[in-house]
């Protein structure tokens, strides 16, 4: 449980604090935390089979890299809610079916973000909704040439890794 | 590349700048950033095919969670080294084999965490090497229920949830 909070930073997109938490053995210890307020992504998957990946300017990256569309929550938003918002805007497809795959909690040794995964199948286009972004490129693939980017090192992005070897159980 | 940064906050763990860099089309935008050294984490596979998860104290995830032995790297130095380090002390085994099975960006929207994973096998247990600790606790299971605990949504984290993916494919 979260005893005091020393904030250090209260960003736009995540919060920085100093916090006591009790430890399991009854002891006070200090944490460097990050406070986010997570997000969801989904793999889209085609009614052909192949998937939708984007390029996505990353400064964290230095640069372009693969990923899963996705979004941050917004306060008190359902995640399922998120993820049809982020592939209209991303990709341009409303998803008739959304499927839970996993949770995950990204850097669980500094930071609380959760992202829900999910699997968006039944993808219908709506160009219109696709904003005009110079960032985000979608590529069409096929699910085992995705694989193969991963395993030899191109895709890096954590959420897309496990996404992208959930489906592969699943196909 | 980074123009000019703003530091917010200079942590032990981890430090929060709000980093300038120049878009795909010129223009130059703010970003909030975490600055993580990165980090190592293996997953322990027994000559009779069983591995070790350990349960951890995470205030991130408001209690004790499963996740894969873990640590984060020191100044310059090798993430090989940094995982033999932390299997002795977390799991109190030497690893004669650590493969590399992918490097993960946990959080690349606003963090540039890079998590290098390992297979760790081939191990000997060092029962001295393995620190008084009371918020780790290794546990020995199969593959199989390891899986089914993250298909039942009990593992989180997504260095450990990938781990398994991958170990997956590999046996």
């Amino acid at each position: 449980m979260n005893q005091r909070n020393k904030p250090v930073f209260a960003g736009r997109i995540f919060s920085v604090a100093l916090e006591d938490h009790r430890l399991p053995d009854g002891r006070m210890a200090t944490f460097e935390m990050v406070r986010h307020p997570g997000g969801a992504a989904a793999l889209p998957v085609l009614d052909d089979g192949r998937i939708i990946l984007i390029r996505q300017f990353r400064p964290a990256a230095d640069g372009t890299i693969w990923e899963i569309p996705a979004g941050r929550l917004e306060a008190g938003e359902d995640p399922v809610d998120c993820i049809r918002r982020e592939l209209q805007e991303e990709i341009g497809y409303r998803a008739a079916s959304i499927r839970p795959l996993v949770n995950m909690l990204s850097a669980v040794g500094f930071c609380d973000e959760r992202v829900y995964l999910y699997l968006a199948t039944d993808l219908t286009p709506v160009p219109s909704a696709l904003e005009e972004d110079e960032f985000i490129h979608p590529v069409v693939m096929t699910l085992k040439e995705a694989l193969r980017l991963l395993d030899g090192g191109a895709i890096l992005d954590a959420k897309t890794q496990l996404a992208l070897l959930l489906a592969a159980r699943l196909f």
